[in-house]
């Protein structure tokens, strides 16, 4: 096996090794300020201090290393991306990232006295949102814009993060500290599959990641009137489930005549018996599309056909945002790197592709240049069991990223 | 206060008491052997005691009480309904006809020395259905029509009948025991709300049921393909939420075409991230109609477009049945008695309404002849904390319920 192979099998058994760190009995669920989000962070404090870093974990949960350059104290590149999870989740989205920048790390440390900055690995805390429907909530905190009102939210028992940060040790009092300045840091590179079908339609292992879309996610309501399912006339039905499955059906033809991306991920109707009318359904919508306006624009037509639909109905309809990122252009200096890195593993002119999927970058982005690049994954299969990489792949990505770091030095030496 | 407006307030008030026995916090939901159940039959029991008769659960849970008749042994008429509750539910259907039962039981009590028969109450332990997706539990077991295969059925936390049934300290092994033969019955009596509109529209307080419908209840399943819901383009994307909500709204559609009622009254979505495509999504469906064949034939109408429609998705559908009533008719000499009773409040030409809603009379009509009296309700308002009923028609219900009791006496002395 070679050299880069074994790095990559290396990588591929972490991945698997964080994969039976799970709160569900079959499959993968791990999230923010869980046990399970302990445990892995641990893990990932292990794997850095063998790869001769500094660690510690910050107030908001982020596990970080440190690898001073030639000089102590220097800006610091990161490299990283997050270990929580969605529920059934695949065990690559973020989890790839972070210990591939462990393994680059690990082949630079030798070499780090010569780098004009310091390396740092973080491996961020809650990205996906699964457990308080609000996303980036690790990378916010570094970045220095922790929401206030985010300590109130609750996650389905109720418990909210305030409780959550406590039991987890942390004391919110002090998520401030959790924050970095842009002049600690020098840029932040991350590697993450690409979640998405076209380096495989394109043949190619790696991608250059030109933006980030950013997402805007709603908790909806759907209120209508619970009525026994036998004794209540249609004319006097109020039934929330079929104004919500409208809307279902609303959200998918809107979004494709708006070329965005809008999907219902989470819907529940209440009380949920089976001879009962719904009088509530509880919803999600996630939209994206390449650039802002164009989201916007497409949320604002979803909400009035809700409101419009749901009045001919005689249903209350409600659509309360959760999330907004701000999509993010990657930095044009950072990017010529991460081409550079690809380039070095044989592909001259990578494909460029706008990330359709949020991630830490976006939220890192406020205080630092951010970049990307993308590992190929098998059918675009992804927040699924079903994520597959193939070891060469991930063996061309450790190559590509530690290439990438130390062009960059390079160019800044 | 009159007589019978005495005995109405003592109905709705033991009505209350019944409601502060539930499962959850905010509202009334009390499913078949729960600890609730528990609760709720031994102030059954108690009431029925007080009120001079002698007491029993049986091993389906039922609760009972008994008053003999001219002589020890005879065959009894049976008034009754159920004490278990949907979701969220109101304080009438079911207790309103358990309470009513007791109380007619009470008054009749110093002269059951003359009846024909002995007089029996009942309150039914699994009407609902509410746990375990199949309703009728505790009648269909009282009918000896208990199926095997429902011990191995599970509730939402995966607890089956069986393991249920034993921690509520029945013996699974002597279930045959809580049925009963026709030859120790005379027939079935429920007092009923009428959880329907008409006899409000109508403007009478009672009305006499002329057959239940038979509804069938399954448990639907949507399979498509959990994916990432950015990276996911829409041409790939196999949304198991997508196809439920066109499922949800031809049910609608189709019911109302065939003049049935079919509900989807419980749905949800999984895994259920804000920011994955739905993978598989389960579902309830009821469907109802005056004749079963009717009933039938829109049932396999729904299953064919379902099974259409995701085929041309490229979607998984199933509908697997979890129950099956066949409508009931009421028997017509018993229904001449309740005429009778409710004649003698003052309507001589009660309103004849088939019932939309099943009820333990159904699963009883397969032992004994079987007759119901509806007590009109608030807007039709049902299955829902805002069921109403009046104090004079309860009063207006007790009489006619007490009065059909001695017609039928009568008549079989």
């Amino acid at each position: 096996m070679s050299h880069a192979a074994g790095d990559a099998r290396r990588v591929l058994d972490r991945c698997d090794e964080l994969a039976t760190v799970t709160s569900i009995a079959h499959g993968l669920e791990r999230v923010h300020l869980s046990p399970e989000h302990a445990r892995v962070n641990v893990m990932a404090a292990a794997w850095m201090a063998e790869a001769g870093l500094r660690t510690w974990q910050d107030q908001a949960g982020n596990q970080w290393g440190r690898l001073e350059g030639r000089e102590p104290g220097l800006p610091a590149l990161v490299l990283g991306s997050h270990l929580d999870t969605v529920t059934d989740a695949g065990r690559y989205d973020g989890m790839l990232g972070v210990v591939s920048a462990i393994e680059v790390a690990r082949r630079l440390a030798p070499k780090a006295a010569e780098l004009p900055f310091a390396l740092e690995v973080v491996a961020f805390s809650d990205e996906e949102g699964t457990r308080f429907s609000t996303a980036l909530m690790g990378s916010f905190a570094v970045a220095g814009n922790w929401h206030q009102d985010w300590w109130d939210r609750a996650d389905r028992h109720g418990t909210t993060v305030r409780e959550a940060a406590k039991n987890f040790g942390l004391d919110p009092e002090r998520v401030h500290e959790a924050a970095r300045t842009p002049e600690e840091l020098v840029g932040y590179l991350e590697l993450h599959i690409e979640q998405g079908p076209y380096l495989e339609a394109a043949d190619r292992p790696l991608g250059v990641v030109t933006s980030i879309a950013g997402a805007r996610r709603f908790t909806g309501k759907v209120v209508g009137e619970a009525r026994h399912a036998g004794g209540t006339p249609y004319a006097r039905r109020k039934d929330a489930l079929v104004g919500a499955s409208e809307i279902v059906l609303a959200v998918e033809r809107l979004a494709v005549e708006l070329h965005g991306i809008a999907t219902v991920g989470r819907l529940q109707a209440y009380p949920g018996g089976v001879n009962v009318v719904p009088g509530l359904v509880e919803f999600s919508l996630d939209v994206r599309a390449e650039h802002d306006e164009d989201r916007d624009a497409l949320v604002d037509r979803i909400a009035q056909y809700g409101r419009d639909f749901c009045a001919g109905r005689g249903l209350g309809f409600e659509l309360v945002e959760a999330h907004n990122a701000a999509g993010v252009y990657c930095d044009a200096d950072l990017m010529d790197s991460v081409v550079a890195g690809i380039a070095a593993t044989g592909d001259a002119e990578p494909l460029r592709i706008w990330s359709r999927a949020g991630h830490d970058a976006m939220a890192i982005a406020a205080i630092t240049p951010v970049a990307m690049i993308f590992v190929r994954c098998e059918d675009g299969i992804s927040h699924a069991p079903g994520e597959m990489v193939r070891l060469e792949d991930v063996a061309a990505g450790l190559d590509a990223f530690e290439a990438m770091v130390l062009d960059l030095a390079r160019r800044r030496s």
